[in-house]
């Protein structure tokens, strides 16, 4: 029992220490070390500090194993630690950068595993999580909109490639090399240069381009309205109308106290009227 | 009268069938498939895989036949089948599809209408109708603003091609190719070369750009206020007003009550005064 | 008198044509064609089309001058005629198009004059008069956040030519050529171009360009916020404020009804006591 | 104590100087001029021109200093003055323009500080002052989101300087010029260019570039929705609400007076009922 008992107390610290202050304070710190390291790297460095990076690389890995490890052990039941997708998050991350690549042709990998790191700040600043919660829950509500938007690239894509493959096979080769050529035209980036190509071809292929432009400036639009308005909607109805139906309910409980009144005042006088009968 | 009865057993067989969640599935699919060989016909394949998709595009030619001609049968009001905007779009990809193009200089259209088959996506998932009729309907609220913005660039094609023919004639030749080296101004596309050109002969020209830009910017600026607010206007007068009229027609219909008992109150009391007297 | 009345009723008879739906379609039909042209000029065409397109240029002339007068006779006040910016508008665009203009250095100013004839298709349609003004309107909402931005492009201005000055002159010469050259960044049209030339001279000179564009994107952001707000606070409260002013008054009538019966009650039974004693 | 009062009222006299319209106007007046210079230096002046514009350079200085003093003397309290952030701002431009600078490869710094007068004008026209005010506020707003934003560019030029340094080490070499180029995608400049290079060797980076403006397009979307929203609820909340709280009360109030004139009645009855028992 004694045993039992040291146990929990020891869990009960290691929660504790989990949640306080300076702890996140260190963690936060620890990534912030990690990912000026991921930015060192990319530099020229003279020989002792890429020795004393790498050396610090080997120790966040350690340390970031370690946290993990006592966050897991300090989780009361360990089933729900997995059903959290922060959790499965930061243990992708620190399995992926603990794998053993050290050939020299999965270096570029290697190095990208500890890239992704950074992202643990994003997985640890509650606000920041917060944040890609709300940003993650705005896309179903572009679902149907994106699929307009696919639908309407893949046709002008078919129709680009199949007039405009002879002009120019690199923007117009196939279905997937038009679609990203129609993107470029979407951002406006030189997108006349690619019209005054064909249109050098086929003199009407303006209409092509300003019909696209429009079409997707159009849709891009109504998304955008859509979602101000989606946001918006939720917004307003969950503060605004809590406080509308508050009042409502005062004025209603106001009311029926008056009715009750009533009542009683005309049970009082029916009595009286009854007494001199 | 049996025939007629088999005849009706039939149709409703025909209308359920339609109606059902997996023929819809089935039919998407169908389609799908078509998009995809619309796609897959953009890349320079083997003859076997050529010819197969040759083949599956006969197929669907038939499938989209007999798709149209058994929901035509199935539908109660012949008439009323070709008032609905959406099954004409649907007879004519199909009857497109059908025409009997195979004459070498006809082959790019015969593909340009295999590719309007895909937008039968959209006349068959219910959300992207409901979708595309919506965008519709925001149309005409753009209608002066729209003609505004096409006075501006007719004024300023005007007077481009006025000063500027002499300067570079494949820009500014004609009021139409005007407009549209005016169109790519207004989308900032290598605006600064137009320009620089222009002002190596009228050092002021800038003004010209300048005044247009911020002309179209504001009149589009305009333009999204104007479609956000309306959007906005309809969608919570139509809720919101809604809960708010609910509330009051509460609070009246309360009150209402209140008055009514009064009154057999003070009918009450002036029947003790008539007793007295 | 009879003269008098004679003359008022041909008054009254201008007045009525004028306001009469198919003259207004007339004016509409005689601008179109006066735009068309315009437009037309702009191309090469043959002798007898340019002959024809001449005498119709003539002849538009003519017109409009008449229905000015028509316009002017038919008006009650002349002072309030040139009350109305319309009507100054107008005047100064028909008479900007009869000045005795031959000789050949000024053609492109006689052609310019013609070309603002189509302005004339604003004032007329009355929607689009409205629209006018509803822009008008718009713009010294605008005034202060149109200074502070004028401010920012002065300065960057200043510091860019007293920097860069030495780099490209061309581009950095002078404040004025200076602040088109922001414009176009401000734009993002090629601005990494400048970027980079000024960069081979002034390694950390990326700092100026990024936070022009942030400070300018950020202003830029406020002002349409704040236009968009401005107008939706303008629309919500003269609509719904009224309701709501609407709905509250009758509860509160509903409520001094009730109060001014109970005062009546409060009486009767006053009487009783008095009776009684 | 003569001193004393001669003292104060010559402070009052100083303080309706500040305060009055026309120095006020003399002032702004004297910065419009001074931004005037700082604008003429950057054009090539004969001689005595430049003389001129020294010589007011000089003036200006010496009055901004006088305006200054006076200011902080006409202050009632000595320490406040510095705790106003834009006092602090103007005697730091003040200061700035007086430091001796003279040598020749100081006259950029000293023509710098200089521009920085024009800066005056924000700080001493109320409207701006307001306006900056309002604009700095809804800097916070923006915290996390910045936040995040940066953690995209960081990733991102991180990956980007790992596989796409050997292909252009001027775009990619490190991790700053790398985030330089994405800032440049994101303004989409001539992004098409830096994608294209990159394709030669990974024919897949496409998704890199698509994936990237995606996600800050995404991002920035949802940072201008939240922008708007957080303005909109806090102008609304604080004219609305007060508008609606008082219609609540002013119901409120009628209904207790009511339900105070039910217990009159009710007390009044019940006195009848003892009298008769």
């Amino acid at each position: 029992m004694e045993a039992v008992s040291s146990s929990s107390s020891w869990l009960n610290v290691l929660k504790q220490t989990e949640r306080s202050a300076w702890f996140q304070g260190f963690i936060v710190t620890i990534i912030i070390v990690a990912a000026l390291t991921v930015g060192a790297k990319t530099y020229n460095l003279p020989a002792p500090v890429e020795l004393t990076i790498n050396y610090l690389d080997k120790l966040i890995t350690i340390f970031f194993l370690v946290e993990l490890t006592l966050r897991f052990i300090s989780c009361d039941n360990k089933r729900r630690f997995f059903h959290d997708a922060w959790n499965i998050f930061d243990t992708v991350i620190v399995v992926g950068s603990l794998l053993p690549i050290s050939e020299s042709d999965m270096i570029l990998l290697a190095r990208l595993l500890r890239v992704f790191r950074v992202l643990r700040l994003v997985s640890l600043i509650p606000d920041l999580r917060v944040l890609i919660n709300a940003l993650l829950k705005a896309i179903p509500k572009m679902g149907y909109i994106a699929l307009l938007m696919f639908i309407i690239f893949y046709l002008f894509a078919a129709v680009g490639s199949i007039f405009f493959e002879s002009v120019n096979e690199v923007l117009w080769g196939d279905i997937a090399i038009s679609m990203l050529t129609l993107f470029r035209v979407a951002t406006f980036e030189d997108w006349t240069d690619v019209m005054y190509e064909t249109m050098a071809v086929y003199p009407l292929s303006w209409i092509y381009y300003v019909v696209f432009i429009f079409l997707t400036a159009f849709v891009f639009l109504n998304m955008m309205v859509g979602v101000v308005l989606d946001v918006m909607t939720q917004e307003t109805s969950s503060q605004d109308e809590q406080s509308k139906q508050d009042q409502h309910q005062d004025l209603m409980d106001e009311i029926k106290t008056l009715q009750q009144q009533m009542q009683i005042l005309s049970e009082q006088i029916a009595q009286q009227n009854r007494q001199k009968e």
